[in-house]
């Protein structure tokens, strides 16, 4: 019988967190980097190869999910591991994010979101509940609630009844969560900007409603790094240590650490994924931009050390090539490349946790990037 | 010590033959398919999925590669083996053919083909010698001389005189290949449209002049398959037994056997990859159209008897979801799936040429194709 959602903090050092979670396709080590796979694919990259690059899971969008190919469709279809061939841990957002980023009309009130869809222009509607259902018939193993994230700068007005309008949403996420099955997990999600009073009263109702595990959403959307950490430093240490707690959308290499290094177990985002679509590599030396002329004749690979092929094995020329030709191989093998660095970045993070070096580690890792491109020549 | 170039016939069964092709980067199996690496890498894959598909030679593109990124740059990074990270055997056409098809402006003479970059707008001349100068850069194991090749149907004068200026152009090539250290080996290429008497003439002076193998050029541009069919008919027997032959740019499966059928040993063309990557799989019951609405709940794969993983793991419903949201991994699990067919396709006619079946084979393959795509259900 497959395990029931469970998190085991294994190990501290300062506020950073080593851990294990468990669910019913398998454990994640914890801090733990999620590949995003928007539409049931994480772009460019078969399941294999996203399993490969070290990932444990992947974070999967209701909102595209919902709208195509439909929820319904996919559970009549075996659910979504299946769908996408992909047998380990999903998590699944709960489509509000998206509603408020993609859809160009919607209308939200305390009952649900309507909105527009951004493929058809038909009107949809999306409740707590209906986000729970959706996500129930998905299979994902670690649900969120849904809610109400505002770009920033906001005023607090509309920060205040936004992070409320999340709050009744929780409540409610919480009560449809109990007719899904045992064994998977519901998250809720603390909101209330970059206003201290708001985040922790947020913080606070949410664990009063009791969730398997906590995020942090409403960050990495227009403030500056400061803000998120502080933000992050705030809110980390109200949340019970014995739940995980996930940072939603971030971030760069530095985020993470930052993250970590105040009590964060897991993230997901797009950069990897998406800079490496467009000719960006992330790397122990820091960002490459393949897209530079400079790199035509440089017989080097990204990375020699690397245990990623993809960073090994070509030439920076040959990837540069790539780039500049718009051949779909440029995108595989940097999206591979910053996978497996993201991942690379995460176990040595839980190592150095582990070990209690957190900090010599941090300032190893930014030596590197400081170093940047050009130490190996 | 690589080995020489070389080729031999191991068994007949009619006019199909079996055979084997030595390289200085390994061996090919006759009949032989050559997926399309143009821009130095086959669209979608890294070269060991290419590898696993079964291929054990690629053909890239004399006229893409001196343009971007250039014969000499890739000659000082190692050459093209190293370039694309394939070890395995790489034909290179002439760029005689791109050159009239993707140029706007050419100017055909003698001496040379002088054109305009599709690129960059830059004017550049192609001669045979410098055809064989930038293949030898390219470090191809197959290297292909200049020809002129014209869209059918042509008049009768044009297809003479593309035909002679090609013979002129076999000469020169046969005596710069001259240059090129021993090991590798150099094709001429029959053209004469379809014009029974052009074809026998180009036949002939070519085999005068002497050629590690022989390609038939100038087919699959616009003639009805019956024609084809018969210039291959009529080319093939006065081509000489201990040289392979190679018909350039076909073509469908059905191509593919009846060619092999008029003992053709050699083929390279887009449509497994360019089809791949636009919804439509090549499979034992036929082409399959992903596209098509009628698949968006079918939990079959494509073929669940493939040896191929792209053609097992994954459900129709899956797929045409990935090619309906335009996702990069339905062109790659499309792609390696067409792929994997063509070289299933290859080796099962080797088989059968052996076995001294290949008449029943082809009966068995084509009654497949016609029971069609809902034979399962």
């Amino acid at each position: 019988m497959p395990d029931a959602f469970s998190f085991h903090l294994l190990a501290t050092d300062g506020a950073a967190r080593r851990g294990q979670i468990a669910t019913p396709h398998g454990t994640v080590a914890t801090p733990a980097f999620m590949p995003v796979g928007t539409q049931a694919t994480v772009k460019g990259l078969a399941p294999e190869a996203v399993r490969t690059t070290g990932a444990d899971i992947v974070l999967a969008n209701t909102y595209h999910l919902m709208l195509r190919p439909g929820a319904e469709r996919i559970a009549a279809l075996g659910g979504l591991h299946r769908f996408m061939n992909w047998p380990h841990a999903i998590l699944t957002d709960s489509g509000g994010f998206q509603v408020m980023s993609l859809s160009q009309l919607r209308k939200v009130e305390n009952e649900a979101v309507a909105f527009r869809s951004h493929l058809d222009g038909t009107m949809v509607e999306l409740s707590p509940e209906r986000a729970i259902e959706i996500q129930h018939l998905l299979g994902s193993d670690i649900a969120m609630q849904l809610d109400e994230c505002l770009k920033l700068p906001a005023a607090r007005g509309e920060l205040e009844r936004a992070m409320r309008l999340s709050l009744g949403w929780a409540e409610r996420s919480k009560r449809a969560f109990e007719q899904v099955p045992p064994g998977r997990a519901l998250f809720g999600i603390v909101q209330g900007g970059d206003d201290p009073a708001l985040r922790a009263e947020s913080a606070r109702v949410l664990v009063d409603i009791g969730f398997h595990g906590y995020a942090i959403g409403g960050l990495a959307v227009g403030e500056p790094q400061e803000a998120m950490l502080r933000t992050i430093g705030e809110v980390a240490p109200v949340l019970p240590a014995d739940r995980p707690r996930y940072l939603m959308g971030v971030g760069t290499p530095e985020d993470l650490i930052e993250a970590v290094a105040r009590g964060i177990d897991m993230f997901d985002c797009v950069l990897p994924t998406r800079n490496g679509r467009h000719g960006l590599a992330f790397t122990r030396f820091g960002p490459i931009n393949l897209k530079n002329a400079h790199h035509a004749d440089d017989p080097r690979p990204l990375d020699e050390a690397s245990r990623c092929p993809a960073a090994r094995d070509y030439s920076r020329a040959y990837l540069h090539h790539l780039v500049k030709a718009n051949e779909m191989l440029g995108a595989i093998l940097l999206t591979t490349v910053n996978l497996a660095y993201y991942q690379e970045l995460m176990a040595s993070m839980r190592a150095a946790i582990a070990a209690k070096q957190f900090d010599a580690f941090r300032n190893d890792v930014t030596t590197g990037w400081q170093r940047g491109d050009l130490a190996l020549s």
